[in-house]
């Protein structure tokens, strides 16, 4: 499965002020920046300095119930990553949009247009809202069920991507002897007339530089895997174990060839935070740190939110009341219910052991240890199956990151598993991906093959 | 009318190449960099440099069909305006954005976050879509007519309105001594329950810099009028005529006071595209030119899609058949219309007199003369009720806006007509509004007057 030249892909997932719930109150963040755009901008220059193959921006279109406790608004990501694309040159700028709550033709403008404005460095993290609460926001009286929510995903992935094939390479002419600006011969109707959208075209944009912006997917359900299967060129995914990143890897890439493509273009990158320190010690400390400023009805909102329990008023040092998880099929459709009741299950927490667990990411992949350490654990979950890179969501900014860009990066580097310089400009490019041909181009003919001459001229 | 301290208000309007529909063939154009975010860049720099308001971009949710003949795709404008925004400092960022097929709570979202990346110099620029062909980008069969249109674009503005107050600007606390981020007392759904929107809200950024980004408009049929008049605060209008200016501007600024608005608060601001030369006869030659570049076929289409007229096969050189024009009541109730059949009306024009007329600016003014004399005419709309400033539309660009820069701006602010430097920080600044309160927040209450101590203290 590894190839000698095989390299890491990193990803850097910006939240404002870290991904730890209690980092805005931490002393090394900076809460007062979150709004300012120039602070985005000088962590994106900083890990473009490290080589990071991408930022990345979650998004969801409702505001989350737990704002009283910690930096949970939602920066807009076309507007953010744009105002980052223009202070950087080499980056991918990776941003979530929900399937749910817009229409293919306006996602499909914003992001070849980020892809314009940034010269090929977009990627769209195709997600379905899961926020009941967005429903609310859009006319819907009822959130959509989970698998409505996925037909749809499917559907809209498929409508985007013919408005990105809409316009040929070759259509955009600019003759000014001629007088033809485009060729209209190579811009077509899409006419996509499916269950769901009935969308004409074509996109009112010529082609992007990619071709298409590339396709990243999170979400790991058995809905979000099929998703995956089908398009995604890069996986966002959450791993507590590196036994389950290893089985969701081996599954993905098996499903990847079932569609008929090739395992290689699906990278698998698990969130991972780490807590990084000079000895193994300090690093756990300032984890206990991180566990001391974090506030419990935080923790308790996210609970109600996804395993659909209500535990105010419990003691919260008591053994997780497992029992008292709803049997609500929607909620245990998703791939994070599932990880949340794996942990329970495995650990037998109490209430604040659990919220402790999922204060650092959510239920991503959470790590302390030396600078050392951390590569070794990437390096294990790279070679033995189980990642293609990792999206590093650092606990706290911009500190969080500096760390692991001064000391974890030039390890990796030094073992020959992450690069040392771009070798491309595109997203594409740093992921190893091919730019893709419209459909509606026509097929490449190859040049005739040319017998060689009896005898080579000097 | 006029008030000794009045100024006036210059937006540079930037289509891709220019506004004349050939500026792309003309050898000072720039039609390789209409996809280049640096030259949009420097563009807006150049109008900074001037001082002028704001830029301001069109927008448009489908393919124009004439897109063979001119550079008529569209750039994204909540993109291209973040990639300008931080290139800039001071100047406004106008962009057109669709009631008719966006979702609100989608778009209050972008150009919240458009404001708080500029620190408060967005504008929206509220249109609703008169393309027929957008319709079948957006699952629609039929183009929704024109009341219905803009009985949408109300509540729509209604909607994003209170959600742009939905978070008072107390909320955000951050205070990481107590563990408040935001005081969800002062963030409030907006339960908004209309005849076309449900939207509960809030918001999920925080309130931005300008509190509202401000409100443009454009579009001035008798519905256009009546939803400037309730909530526009710069109005972007086409008129060939002072004559047809005056009337208009009379007309909005007694409409805004029947609202119960401060008419000053309601700025108009029609097109203008000026050919300059440094005699008149220069300037008339530049712009025969560029009438020589035009091809007919780019203007047909474009009378077909407003007057829903098809001339093709018609001789050029005979007089305009007005009897062709059909009775289409949807057709007639655009601005747009009107403003060709009044020309027709009023000129007789033969068909290719028309394209000339309108190959400039789609139906703006046009005027061609020396800097002295373009400044003349602007003073002259400007203090006898005809514009509160204008829409500069430079037939190409770069040059066609650094003629105006270079030798019109000058003369206009040695008359005192307009700023040499800038007074304030954001667009409402620039354009002299206040900053809304959010209509959440509680009522101001003057403090306490104190009475003067008997005698003051040393």
């Amino acid at each position: 499965m590894t190839t000698p030249n095989r390299q890491l892909h990193l990803n850097l997932f910006i939240y404002p002020a870290g991904h730890h719930e209690a980092a805005w109150r931490y002393p090394g963040s900076a809460p007062d920046r979150v709004l300012d755009i120039t602070y985005y901008q000088e962590l994106s220059r900083r890990a473009e300095a490290a080589k990071f193959d991408a930022v990345f921006f979650a998004d969801g279109p409702a505001l989350p119930d737990n704002i009283r406790y910690a930096s949970r608004f939602r920066l807009e990501p076309f507007t953010w990553l744009s105002g980052i694309a223009v202070a950087t040159e080499r980056i991918g700028l990776i941003g979530t949009a929900s399937t749910t709550y817009f229409e293919p033709y306006n996602l499909a403008r914003l992001f070849a247009s980020l892809d314009h404005l940034s010269r090929g460095r977009a990627g769209w993290n195709i997600v379905t809202t899961g926020a009941a609460n967005a429903a609310q926001n859009f006319g819907l009286d009822e959130h959509p069920v989970h698998a409505e929510r996925y037909a749809r995903a499917h559907e809209f992935v498929d409508v985007v991507t013919k408005l990105w094939d809409s316009w040929e390479d070759e259509a955009l002419v600019v003759d000014p002897e001629s007088g033809v600006f485009a060729d209209t011969d190579r811009i077509h109707p899409i006419d996509h007339a499916g269950k769901l959208f009935r969308v004409r075209g074509p996109l009112n944009i010529p082609r992007s530089p990619q071709g298409r912006p590339v396709y990243v997917q999170a979400g790991s359900s058995e809905d979000g895997k099929a998703l995956a299967a089908r398009y995604a060129e890069a996986i966002f995914t959450a791993h507590q174990t590196i036994d389950s990143a290893r089985s969701f890897y081996a599954d993905i890439k098996r499903r990847a060839k079932a569609e008929g493509r090739d395992p290689d273009q699906v990278k698998v990158l698990p969130g991972l935070s780490p807590f990084i320190g000079s000895t193994e010690a300090e690093a756990l400390r300032l984890q206990r740190e991180f566990n001391e400023l974090t506030q419990p009805e935080y923790g308790l909102e996210q609970l109600r939110r996804v395993l659909g329990v209500d535990l105010s008023g419990h003691d919260l040092d008591e053994p997780f009341p497992r029992e008292l998880i709803p049997d609500d099929p929607e909620l245990n459709a998703g791939s994070r219910f599932q990880l949340i009741v794996g942990i329970i299950d495995r650990e037998r927490p109490t209430i604040r052991q659990l919220l402790h667990r999922l204060a650092g990411a959510r239920g991503h992949w959470v790590t302390a240890g030396t600078p050392e350490q951390i590569a070794d654990r990437i390096e294990e979950w790279f070679t033995t199956g189980a990642a293609d890179g990792f999206n590093v969501m650092p606990p706290y900014l911009t500190g969080g990151f500096d760390a692991f860009a001064e000391h974890v990066v030039p390890i990796l580097q030094r073992r020959g598993l992450f690069r040392t310089e771009y070798t491309g400009t595109t997203l594409r490019d740093h992921y190893g991906l091919p730019r893709p041909r419209s459909r509606f181009a026509a097929p490449v003919v190859p040049a005739p093959r040319r017998e060689p001459a009896a005898s080579a001229p000097a």
